[in-house]
């Protein structure tokens, strides 16, 4: 079901796709300790808060493996009940202290990644959780990393499966910045409703919006929509507006950073207007997401706080400037939807038309999900 | 009143802002002879639809300058009624000759920029109408082009004028593109209309699209407003809805590169998004275009051609590839925006609140005006 082999533990260790390199080059990096996989996480060549949540608890394995120091690998994803070999005399204790320097380091990579934070809190937890044993301490932290790993995929597949209802035979769809497999465990939130709706047999035709000032859509989604076999056009953002009114748009789909509890959405800078062009034109447009990118604690988009970023971003591109030196420039990373222009939110329990403060809390009642407040998915 | 020399006809040469070399340098291009001027259009040293005609009118007199052989120049726009110095025996045929060979040249550079070839039939006009005398039609084609390069700086003087008393002191004015002195003879027409609004002595603070994928809003709007010493801050296409949603901006102008006897507006993509985030938000959104650019004989933006142009505009940034190789790209140059979300039209003779047919028509008869077919301003 994956789509891109975004991240994976192997062999004692972590595998990533080089974004960075992307899309000219694809490359895979063996990353074998905690400051080479910290170096990636802050150079961006892996992107996208699920997968730097996973990265993060693959981070902590690292310093598991390194501070074992046996001369055979330790962990695996692919062989999980792999029994761990525990070196002669070793220390629970000092495997602890390594697993908490690798955490503290891990979490000073991407300041405003929230889905960091999340991951070395569930690791940190497993850890001290597992006593004085270091056989338990190593088998509890390579579960817990494996199972968050293997729950961002689930939840993915369920988000497409739900989403895939929506999409009809033909459909061509619209989407912004990436909220695909490159951002997450491997299948992504809005491009996994494509990917299912392709594995349901259906034509599906993708728009993707460049998406500056990072150009995730041109670098990125281009890049794993054609891998994956759907055709692809990429447009200018501003191109945008004209297509969804021509009627040549028959649904708009976008990841979200953070749902409030009334439905407001915020996403990557750019999503707003999409969804003030399809409200005019009366085209459908859908936010999938996982719960746990929903906020009940957050009453509206208003109290969403929208970080702004470096200038550069908008005045060099790939290294060269565009602008006036010293202009002044603004360039917040989201804007907010208003949940009234959103048709229907995607989640990993089920589709929620029309959503509210209302439809929310009775679909989290009925899944029986817990939202958390842990923004935002797809920086 | 200008604000950037784009353009000028001095001592024999045509001067000209190398727009190419901008921002990162203001440089001015002396150029001598025709070959030279047509490479300058070709390459974009000079763009923006009005200012190419002008440089057109001018290419004539390059021609002419060039077939005198005088060892002084004849021409000079400082010095209008400057006597033609006509050397012995110069025949007005081969004058003549020399100017049509130098008309087809120059259509040959730009093929759609409709200035151009509008520009180019007034020169051929006024030298065949000079007959069989050297002077005399040395004489009718100098007045032709300096006529023309005045007429346009004049119709730019009026338009801000007249739009200058829609803007409020302390105003916040979101544009798009470039329809300044730079794609003009030197004052533009949207923002013409906060040049003039700053000489009355508002404040004015602007907002520009960077406007991709040619990016005219970072290179040349930011540029020329600075120069001018007016605030001007630098944002992507995808932030605008935002910024006007959030009630931080108190107008939206832009040009417009034909208007259609109902009053639907082509410009440059990018700009319905922003009409219809200002119709969401009740922000006034008006267009600033003479009377050059509304087509009565299109009936309406349905009409109107859309031109779709190269793939590389998109997938290449200053000479660096930012997308897969061979990816599909749409990249229409213009969008229209219907009339019934253009609150107001800026012409040079007047503002026409909520355009549509019947109001057009009107302020067409009660100024005089017989609307041309030709487009389009600034492209």
């Amino acid at each position: 079901m994956i789509i891109v082999e975004t991240i994976d533990y192997r062999r004692g260790a972590v595998r990533i796709i080089d974004q960075s390199a992307l899309p000219a080059v694809e490359r895979y990096l063996d990353l074998g300790d905690v400051d080479a996989l910290a170096g990636a996480i802050r150079t961006m060549k892996i992107r996208g808060a699920p997968a730097i949540g996973i990265a993060a608890a693959y981070g902590v394995l690292l310093a598991l493996e390194r501070a074992l120091g046996g001369d055979r690998y330790a962990f695996d994803h692919g062989e999980p009940g792999r029994p761990v070999p525990i070196p002669e005399g070793t220390d629970a204790r000092s495997l602890e202290r390594a697993a908490l320097e690798a955490i503290d380091l891990l979490g000073r990579t991407r300041p405003t990644a929230v889905n960091l934070f999340w991951a070395l809190d569930r690791m940190r937890r497993a850890i001290s959780g597992a006593g004085e044993d270091a056989a338990a301490l190593c088998e509890a932290a390579s579960a817990e990393a494996f199972a968050l790993h293997d729950g961002e995929l689930e939840l993915e597949r369920r988000i497409g499966e739900h989403g895939a209802a929506l999409i009809k035979d033909g459909a061509r769809i619209l989407t912004h910045c990436n909220a695909g497999g490159l951002a997450t465990a491997g299948y992504g939130t809005a491009l996994a409703v494509i990917y299912a709706a392709r594995g349901q047999g259906k034509d599906v035709q993708v728009f993707a919006d460049e998406t500056r000032p990072l150009l995730q859509g041109a670098r990125l989604t281009a890049w794993e929509l054609r891998r994956a076999g759907i055709p692809v056009t990429l447009l200018c953002d501003g191109a945008a507006a004209s297509l969804i009114a021509s009627g040549r748009i028959d649904a708009v789909i976008t990841g979200a950073d953070r749902v409030a509890a009334n439905g407001d959405s915020a996403n990557k800078i750019g999503t707003l207007g999409l969804a003030v062009s399809c409200a005019r034109s009366g085209v459908p447009f859908y936010i999938a997401a996982p719960w746990s990118s929903i906020d009940m604690a957050t009453p509206d988009g208003s109290m969403i706080p929208i970080e702004e970023r470096d200038p550069l971003e908008v005045t060099r591109i790939q290294g060269v400037d565009i602008a006036p030196q010293g202009v002044s420039v603004y360039n917040p990373a989201f804007d907010v939807t208003p949940a009234e222009l959103i048709t229907a939110l995607v989640t990993e329990t089920g589709v929620i038309r029309r959503p509210d403060e209302g439809s929310l809390a009775e679909a989290a009642r009925r899944a029986g999900c817990s939202p958390s407040r842990k923004p935002p998915r797809n920086p």
